[in-house]
């Protein structure tokens, strides 16, 4: 089976055998997610600033983006989505390998889909297809490959987009083969990007590449047959202890997809338990000036990821537990106006993130948080996150993920913010994905310039 | 020192200091190989597949590319033209790092030059700042790197073209830091792709991704400070023992530019003192039907590298140290011709082949082979090839380099190969870029369709 591992996964990605609706309804899950907060980041700076670069080239008006009127080359419009969806830390999280699947892979099969003119339903069939594959060869790419420091939305990211693309551009075997093997090895993100705008330009460009990796394949270009399994291929050069078998394991009849899950915070997943915890204490500490210490007990891993202590802006603060527990406690919620610029600078803030101590142990799940705040009457208060909400044991349902999808796109879409979610939550039902696009358009009165 | 890597990178890529007319004179070497190589393989079927891509796309006329008369966008010309260069694997080696500065930086450089309307003199600086940044990221990430499967053409290649592309487009110090970041987090391409479309495509994507990063950066897209050297920059992330030291040490004084060699040989550059011992004996091996055995020892990575025993086309072959042994002692040369299909599935070629065993010795250094032929007639010649043509030992004299131009170019532009080779010769004294794409258009002879 490890033999062939890049060719069933192009099996898989090819096959136009009906999925099961299960399957199906997770797939919107995820367009309704990476959708909504395309619209939400639509005018961030960094989607700006990609922009602009596009702009500057002047490529063709081929397809559109989420949330904002222009048209852009067939590549670079993945490239700005790809940034939206992933710019605030808010995305969908396949738990088991820290893969954000919708990111690159939804970005590359709407743009995909506009220029074949394919309909919703093939879209979202690829979208399942994309995230499968992503997953997949996170897997594949195990533990090691995070540990090591890369970004596998930008590396399995790759090989998922193109997954997505390739279908809807309807590519034979052997030009998906190719396809996936061009992507395979343009797989790549380091976590040195982690705050800047080059995190969530991986999941854009893994869009991006995997569009051009299709178009690539449509018009014979070759790639290596065994990109992912081979002996210099990116499992063995990549991860130091790589899986082929759990790529393709149960593929089919096992789905990762479906373990696709939705963040209710926009920062780092790994300080979620943290903010439930911080969340779950407001009602016991009512003067949050009168806290003098709380301590945090964790996963090693939220040191490693979210470390940064006093973080001096909006991205540095998605990458700060010590900022998480600030605004969990302070604000009882942690949306995206919890790590702006201004609350990273909020004296009130500040203040209390300097109280923080975080202790990382090994024996605490990835999902799970120990808090305890002790307050200047010398009083302690406590409590145990077992599981995160979002996480795998406790997800978030479809009202509550329409529910955030609408806080996303409310201050952007208004009055049209329904309509959008509505027509969001199922792709498969509509004639094309210009549909989306046109709905995502800000009404009138909403829109800047 | 090592602390500040990538920053002391970005100040020399942007420095615009005059630099010595030796390294200037190694740039116009690296420019000539690469701009004939372009040239001889503008209609190759790589080139032709991954211009369809671009054809199908439409992109907005903005870059020329050799030896043919379209013109593709800013980041598609360079693609094409990246592909164009490496795909014969005829193209200049910096032999300490196994890096192919030209194919990423050249392209990336001429395309951006022609985007601003720089001159010859600065396209020459730019591609000079390239090939030095190439080669020292290729130095930081160690022979480790290339042990682990990665091709360090794509990777460090991707860090050179940014910087060509980011002098060029005269990137303050802050963008110019982004640029690098940019390009380092997307560095990637596996060995695995040895034998396909896709290994050229590696630099082809390093050039057209270094131009976008220097857009990018322009328009204010940010990027990790510290993207090489930093705990997850690439260095630590995709090399086993990294040396941050070797990027920056005597970066100014002491020029890896000047380093580079050039290829007399069609192949991968290992097999090129089993070509010249095969060469050297065929004087003394009137009949090579007489041939029953032949021994060839080398270094162990040529058999890594260079393994395939029964080649099936001319990629293949390419990376034969058992084809380029037959070639060698049949033809007496191992230009583009040797490398065809037709001459890998020549019967007396294959013959020949299936008569070589390969010794790997570790004591053998990679520019020395030991030959050893057998025939029929029981008697044995050998020969000892020390440094083989074109090391560092004994370069390319600048004669043989614009007579292996010449030799390149000629089936393309006929009777105005001489003068192409003139310009391309002298690129800072062009007026600009334009100039050397004019003169590289075949006469209406010799175009073809």
């Amino acid at each position: 089976m490890t033999t062939s591992v890049t060719a069933t996964l192009a099996a898989f990605a090819g096959d136009g055998a009906a999925l099961p609706e299960e399957v199906r309804h997770a797939g919107r899950r995820t367009v309704l997610n990476a959708v909504a907060l395309a619209v939400g980041a639509a005018r961030h700076p960094a989607a700006e600033a990609a922009l602009a670069a596009a702009r500057a080239l002047g490529t063709p008006p081929q397809a559109g983006l989420l949330g904002r009127p222009e048209r852009l080359g067939l590549t670079w419009a993945p490239l700005v989505t790809g940034i939206a969806v992933h710019v605030e830390d808010y995305d969908d999280t396949h738990l088991a390998t820290v893969v954000h699947p919708g990111a690159p892979v939804v970005p590359a099969a709407l743009a995909a889909a506009e220029w074949v003119g394919a309909d919703g339903a093939a879209a979202l069939d690829a979208v399942v297809v994309g995230v499968e594959v992503a997953a997949r060869v996170g897997l594949g790419l195990g533990p090691g490959h995070f540990d090591r420091g890369w970004h596998l939305t930008g590396t399995a990211g790759h090989v998922g987009a193109a997954a997505a693309a390739g279908r809807l551009l309807g590519l034979d075997h052997a030009a998906m083969v190719s396809c996936l093997g061009l992507a395979a090895t343009q797989a790549a993100g380091l976590q040195e990007a982690l705050g800047t705008m080059t995190k969530p330009f991986h999941p854009g460009k893994a869009a991006a590449d995997g569009v051009e990796a299709a178009l690539l394949a449509a018009e014979g270009f070759t790639g290596p047959p065994a990109a992912l399994e081979g002996r210099r291929g990116l499992l063995a050069v990549a991860a130091p202890k790589p899986d082929p078998d759990a790529v393709v394991a149960g593929l089919g009849t096992v789905w990762e997809t479906c373990r696709n899950t939705f963040k209710p915070y926009a920062c780092g997943i790994v300080s979620h338990p943290v903010i439930d915890g911080a969340v779950a204490l407001r009602g016991r500490v009512p003067d949050p000036e009168a806290v003098t210490a709380v301590t945090v007990t964790v996963n090693p891993v939220v040191l490693d990821v979210m470390g940064i202590a006093d973080p001096v802006d909006g991205l540095q603060s998605k990458f700060s537990v010590y900022h998480c527990f600030a605004v969990g406690l302070l604000d009882g919620v942690a949306g995206p106006a919890q790590y702006t610029d201004e609350r990273a600078r909020a004296p009130e803030v500040a203040a209390l993130r300097a109280k923080v101590r975080v202790v990382g142990d090994p024996a605490v799940a990835r999902d799970e948080a120990h808090v305890e705040v002790r307050t200047r009457d010398g009083a302690t208060v406590a409590h145990h996150v077992e599981h995160a909400t979002g996480s795998e044991q406790r997800p978030l349902s479809d009202a509550q993920l329409a529910h955030k999808a609408r806080l996303v796109v409310g201050p952007v879409l208004g009055a049209a913010t329904d309509a959008f979610v509505d027509l969001a939550s199922r792709l498969d039902g509509l004639s094309g994905v210009d549909v989306l696009v046109a709905a995502s358009q800000p009404p009138k009165e909403e829109r800047r310039a």
